[in-house]
């Protein structure tokens, strides 16, 4: 198997998933529990997320299997029951699953996925479903500020060198195509989402040339009609003066330049002048391509004051989420054998029962308000439901929609939430409230817990 | 293969390596080229770094082969010639690499790695050495900074579910254990790499029961010797008072309680009330351990205040080092078939050549300050060389020493560096200079560069 699509996952797991579990079968406790997996407050600056990881968590829970060398290794640990192992060597995964699709926004409190099953199965996959949804969403989240920020932009996910891993790398690329980036520089997600590809040339492909000017022509035989010149290994004015010689060159051969790219210095100010030098040699239609340390802030800083530049090439910032790299996310039981559960921890209360989000629109069809409701509850048949069913019996029930499609699904999502929770800092709070059927429970079971638990002796 | 260990990585690259390729080739321009691997500043409050990802960088460049299916999607990219798929599917790593030691420190502009190999090879390979050493010399930095603080506690590593992914997941296990954290709650790390398992119950199985002291009583009648109760899912000290009733009835039955964990509230105030609860008790034995969004400076504010902690679960910021997610490391040109080759852009410059780095103690052993020299210049005998050749053609020289090997080797390493550059804030930079070889070839390679490539027409 390849980064990003492993098999044999069993044991990505914490150990007290399989201690519980050996606790639990000696007790005679399997009966169905839900678990909802939901983030506790946004990040910095985050106005919304972006539910991103339903497919990987879907195919996890299919596949999931115990080998026998798994198995040998957990009973030379010395910590489990020949029962645990039997029943381990068994198990495969029954549960149902609800979930908000990917491509959608959700909010602070929403369970964005719900496992119900038997407590031994949803409690063990709880490791990798939360892992998942943790990098995939804060990576979408992620791209999608750059998206805002970049004002119609090519932008290009240049991240893979410098993503915490080869899993991060192969899912930065999804989730920033998932959330509009036009293309990657990492061949293998090509390969494996279908996402276009993109390239250009790294400095020591400029220096390994006695001449930068000889790099430049070398690229331009190889790549006549798909070259991006990289101009600032020397001096980046000097380099876009080259890069337009050949560029001269290239056209009386009946090609074209496609775009010099600059990676490093006041992009501001180098932009304009490249640009001036590529307008004057008659090169308008050479695009100027920007790259090195960039983020949301820096593309809106450059774009707000106005500098010439047709895209971008987004890498570390964006891969690792730098300003916020990971999600406040738990998964917490909320219901077993028909009770509804709830934790009181100080700051980590979380909400009992099995629940459904509604979204509310307003007139013009954007996004007003959303309600999290008890499952079973109903609301105004303008209530759009989120969560849906995509799971049951531990089978996917259809298949996932393509990556394609979710990024569509991403792109009118994406357009009807305003434009106030899209700032880039501190963006108020999109209205998230309980309906009244969970606010009633919330209440009930937080007394039951406050009375039969923190009594003190 | 499983997470953190994959095949089939040749696509797990950025495009620009193969159309470089592709255009180096129809250059007949193969010559052997020396990249470097190096840090240009360090992140945020760190004075030093910890080499880590050497192993998974060699076994990498030992398995590297392009299978029929990556020469199919290449071919079907359109960008390539049959001459680059013929030499691809040929393709083996022939080259040298020097390193850096794992488990050793670096600093600044000190080459980690160092492949030498003909430019396609050398080149080509740049993406996963850059992901890995990006991530575990990342992770094995900050796992160091908790050791510091954590002035000689228990450190367990948390982190698997909110890691970047499942690599991530996997490395975090290694490299904290490398630092020196005394085991991990990743089931498959420490199948994968031996490293001790550690773990409690989670709030989930504490609230599946009707009463907290119930779930309590299945934990110790499961792992009568090894239980740790987590005592914070209602009340925490209504919590410790229920533990410590179990702890007594445990006793009764000639075993014991090792610990409880706390895992959110006001850990200093908490774990001295639980301390006395569980003393007055007569439950001396029984270790107070702390969890819940930790790191070095949390960890360090607690110890500092003098709370009673035995043992700390670190997890989510460890596992992304979140206060700084990423290295600002680069894999440079320093050499091209016998030229030695430097880069001027703006903030970026590199030191050209191949280099070796020595290490200069002071009259107690402790390390006094760095010297990057080329590689063939000698020092006085006293000056320790810190790259060592670990791949000759293609091939690994001797067996990469075992995890806990580099663990001794890191703690030896990590003793002999001056308590001032350990500080968690601010530290003042570790000396390195330039050899003299080295300031006269920089010299003379900038005045060429300048000369040659800096002349606007």
């Amino acid at each position: 198997m390849t980064p990003g699509n492993e098999a044999h996952l069993a044991l990505f797991t914490d150990l007290y998933e399989l201690t519980m579990a050996e606790s639990y079968l000696q007790q005679g406790m399997n009966q169905p529990a839900t678990f909802s997996l939901f983030t506790r407050r946004l990040p910095v600056n985050r106005g919304y997320l972006v539910s991103a990881g339903l497919e990987d968590i879907l195919r996890y829970l299919e596949a999931l299997r115990f080998s026998e060398e798994e198995i040998e290794f957990l009973h030379g640990t010395g910590l489990f029951s020949e029962d645990l192992l039997s029943y381990l060597e068994q198990f495969h995964f029954t549960g149902e699953v609800w979930a908000i699709p990917e491509g959608r926004l959700y909010f602070p409190d929403e369970p964005v996925v719900e496992v119900t099953a038997p407590i031994i199965e949803s409690q063990l996959v709880e490791t990798f479903i939360l892992n998942q949804v943790n990098l995939q969403s804060l990576i979408a989240t992620k791209a999608a500020r750059c998206l805002s920020a970049g004002q119609g932009r090519t932008l290009v996910d240049f991240a893979l060198r410098r993503t915490q891993g080869t899993d991060a790398g192969m899912k930065a690329a999804r989730c920033s195509y998932l959330a509009g980036f036009a293309s990657t520089s990492n061949v293998l997600a090509g390969k494996r989402y279908g996402i276009p590809l993109a390239g250009t040339m790294a400095h020591s492909f400029v220096s390994s040339f006695e001449h930068e000017i000889d790099a430049f022509r070398a690229y331009a035989s190889s790549f006549p009609d798909n070259a991006v010149f990289l101009i600032d290994t020397y001096d980046t004015l000097s380099g876009a003066h080259k890069a337009a010689v050949v560029a001269k060159e290239m056209e009386g051969q009946g090609h074209r330049l496609r775009a010099v790219r600059l990676d490093s210095g006041d992009l501001i100010a180098l932009s304009r002048q490249v640009r001036l030098i590529l307008d004057q040699a008659g090169l308008d239609y050479v695009e100027v391509f920007a790259s090195g340390s960039l983020d949301e802030y820096s593309v809106e800083t450059v774009l707000d004051a106005g500098a010439p530049i047709d895209g971008f090439g987004i890498g570390t910032k964006m891969g690792v989420s730098a300003d916020a790299p990971w999600l406040d996310n738990a998964y917490k039981l909320v219901k077993y054998n028909d009770r509804p559960i709830l934790k009181l921890s100080a700051e980590k209360v979380t909400l009992a029962d099995e629940k459904q989000v509604y979204r509310l629109r307003d007139k013009n069809g954007m996004f007003a308000e959303d309600v999290i409701a008890r499952r079973e509850e109903r609301l105004t048949p303008e209530a759009e439901p989120l969560l849906i069913r995509v799971m049951e019996g531990g089978r996917i029930i259809q298949p996932p929609p393509s990556l394609k499609e979710i990024r569509q699904r991403f792109q009118e999502e994406f357009s009807r939430l305003p434009a106030l929770y899209k700032a880039l800092r501190e963006p108020p709070s999109y209205p998230v409230r309980l309906s009244h059927g969970l606010l009633r429970l919330q209440e009930e079971a937080k007394r039951y817990a406050e009375q039969e638990e923190v009594r003190l002796p």
